[in-house]
């Protein structure tokens, strides 16, 4: 089954790439430049280059930094393995190489990722001048953001596991919360890590964020959690994601002690309704912007302000396609297979800050909630 | 004493931009586009952009993504703090609209981050097609890696406390190991993470490696640590740094328990001569290439190859200036106030992982070793 899903995927970037008259098309995955296509394709889960090119009986090149871990991982994909190494783990050698390795005729159309600087550009220009290097953010790339904002079945169950090792985590933080077990943030955020390891998970999908009433008016607290006291009276935050199998999931909750005020009564009536606006418009063909735009406006009837983005698509990476924000340059529509966060939130530098956050699936059934974060009230 | 440091750097950032005729430098930190040097200048902790004129009346623009965090951390810098949402969180309206409010001439060089991609950059042109949008790798950003690869005598203060508690918690570590107190990977890296919270580390600078003699043989293990076992017999690796006011350490221990193959004794030994080679070569005035070819050659002479890096500047960056690699482009030369790592380290897919890996700051004395961890021995 897995093995049907590479190839699927590798002749869909062969096509795409022949109707592109594309040649040669170059994934990076490094520091500062992550991109998990290259764990999507071959397994391999970073530091690498991959080489694809369009003629199908070419075998697609990935140049691993650690050559150990590739074979290891990818032993089972459709690649060959040459370590970084061999080029000094410098990418302009390693593209003349590969170019002249597999006599990619000048004049040939190389696409580099999009998230190339302006400067590097230049030296893969340099490096080889007699071919014409594309660097465009609706290209390939793009291309491969798209096929991964749709979710296959194989994906979708990862996500249902995940979703369930999730909700496991959050019932039990839940009843340690109600117990008053933790007296601190990193009591939290250490129990969730641990949680996820010991249940398979590969770790957390990005720095876990629990803040305290003193500090959830920051919408991602810094630091990321402390020694500060956790679930006293006032507006606390939790905000995960564990990472299985290579998928992140991404929750937030908000802890809500009293007694509150009438300021945070109200933000959390508010978060709440928007929430709740949000999971019903959610729907196969709705543009995500409108959906977005829905939410500011019920905030705004309010006199108050979502300083971020409505949600994300989650998968390898925390954030990726589809975009759900109210910015104007926002296309994305919402289609089957596609995985999300929906997230409003309110924060106040006096009050605190309350977010809450549930993952979803689109399935030919309609909207699916996989996750069960929700706003806990604990009374005084 | 910090606020003389900041006019300093800004006075340092004005008189560059006069000399080379940039009139506004942006500074972009956000996830992708890591720029620690917007928390360097403002103390704002991430996610912004930060435009500087070169005019030092005009003061500095800090646009924060989240403004209440902004107004708590950078309120005594010298800088205006203006909301994203005020630009529809777009950094092109940003800049436009900054380059209205000051005024600033057609014609004039406005210099943005290295790390725009090739698509972005021709976005900035289009914004501004009336001025010089300048994008290089030895402009002004270089200025400030190179500015912030020289750590100031209060910086250097906070390395020898963020020191001092990372040596605290390698030697809490060394006999909870001899011990037998940690029986998993997961237990070795939460059990540091509590320990560098309480300690009022702001975390760990880097996702922890904890990988048992299963899991040693890769570089950066993968995951980064699990249920396995640690600690049993062959090659385990630690690799850790704590993060203090902003600066985080970066060491790496290697614990080697018995009986070990005669080719584990060998990785050991090999990997201890190259990190005394590299400590006692370290010297102001040297090339870092010269330092990690030596390294290699050392390595070459008994048949082996290092897949990674000799070391590398810390910082505000667990990887920044200087770079400590023998890639032929690497011209970093080790000067006073450089606070940087050595790690030679060995892989074997079948005999596992060995890195040693410490701190170490160059002053008017010469190499001064900062941080203590070690390659422990532990009998049958």
């Amino acid at each position: 089954m897995t093995e049907l899903r590479f190839s699927k995927q590798h002749d869909n970037l062969t096509n795409y790439m022949a109707s592109e008259g594309i040649r040669l098309a170059l994934f990076q995955d490094f520091e500062g430049m992550r991109d998990p296509t290259i764990r999507w394709m071959t397994r391999h889960p970073g530091d690498a280059l991959l080489f694809v090119p369009s003629n199908i009986i070419d075998i697609p090149i990935l140049i691993p930094w650690d050559v150990n871990m590739a074979q290891q991982y990818a032993k089972d994909s459709y690649c060959h393995i040459v370590p970084y190494t061999d080029f000094e783990r410098n990418p302009y050698k390693a593209i003349k190489a590969v170019v002249e390795n597999l006599n990619i005729p000048a004049g040939s159309r190389i696409e580099i990722p999009p998230t190339t600087s302006y400067p590097s550009f230049l030296r893969f220009v340099d490096a080889l001048p007699d071919h014409d290097i594309i660097c465009r953010e609706d290209g390939i790339h793009f291309y491969t953001q798209q096929m991964r904002a749709i979710k296959d079945p194989e994906e979708i169950e990862i996500y249902r596991e995940a979703s369930r090792i999730t909700n496991d985590v959050i019932a039990e933080l839940e009843k340690q919360i109600r117990r008053g077990a933790f007296a601190t943030e990193v009591d939290v955020a250490l129990f969730i890590e641990r949680e996820a390891r010991i249940r398979g998970c590969e770790g957390t999908g990005f720095e876990t964020l629990v803040a305290g009433p003193k500090r959830s008016f920051g919408i991602h607290a810094f630091p990321t959690f402390t020694g500060e006291a956790f679930g006293t009276p006032g507006l606390s935050i939790i905000d995960f994601g564990l990472k299985y199998r290579g998928y992140t999931t991404d929750v937030t909750l908000t802890v809500a002690k009293g007694p509150l005020n009438r300021t945070q009564e109200r933000m959390l009536t508010l978060v709440e309704k928007a929430y709740n606006l949000a999971v019903s418009m959610a729907k196969e063909g709705l543009a995500t912007r409108e959906l977005a735009l829905a939410v500011d406006a019920h905030f705004e009837k309010a006199k108050k302000k979502m300083p971020h983005a409505l949600g994300h698509g989650i998968g390898m990476e925390a954030h990726e396609a589809p975009a759900i924000r109210s910015r104007s340059d926002n296309e994305w529509i919402l289609q089957q297979g596609m995985v999300f966060t929906l997230e409003p939130g309110l924060y106040d530098p006096v009050h605190g800050g309350c977010r809450l956050e549930n993952d979803f699936v689109l399935t030919e059934q309609g909207l699916e909630q996989l996750t069960k974060a929700q706003i806990i009230r604990i009374p005084e």
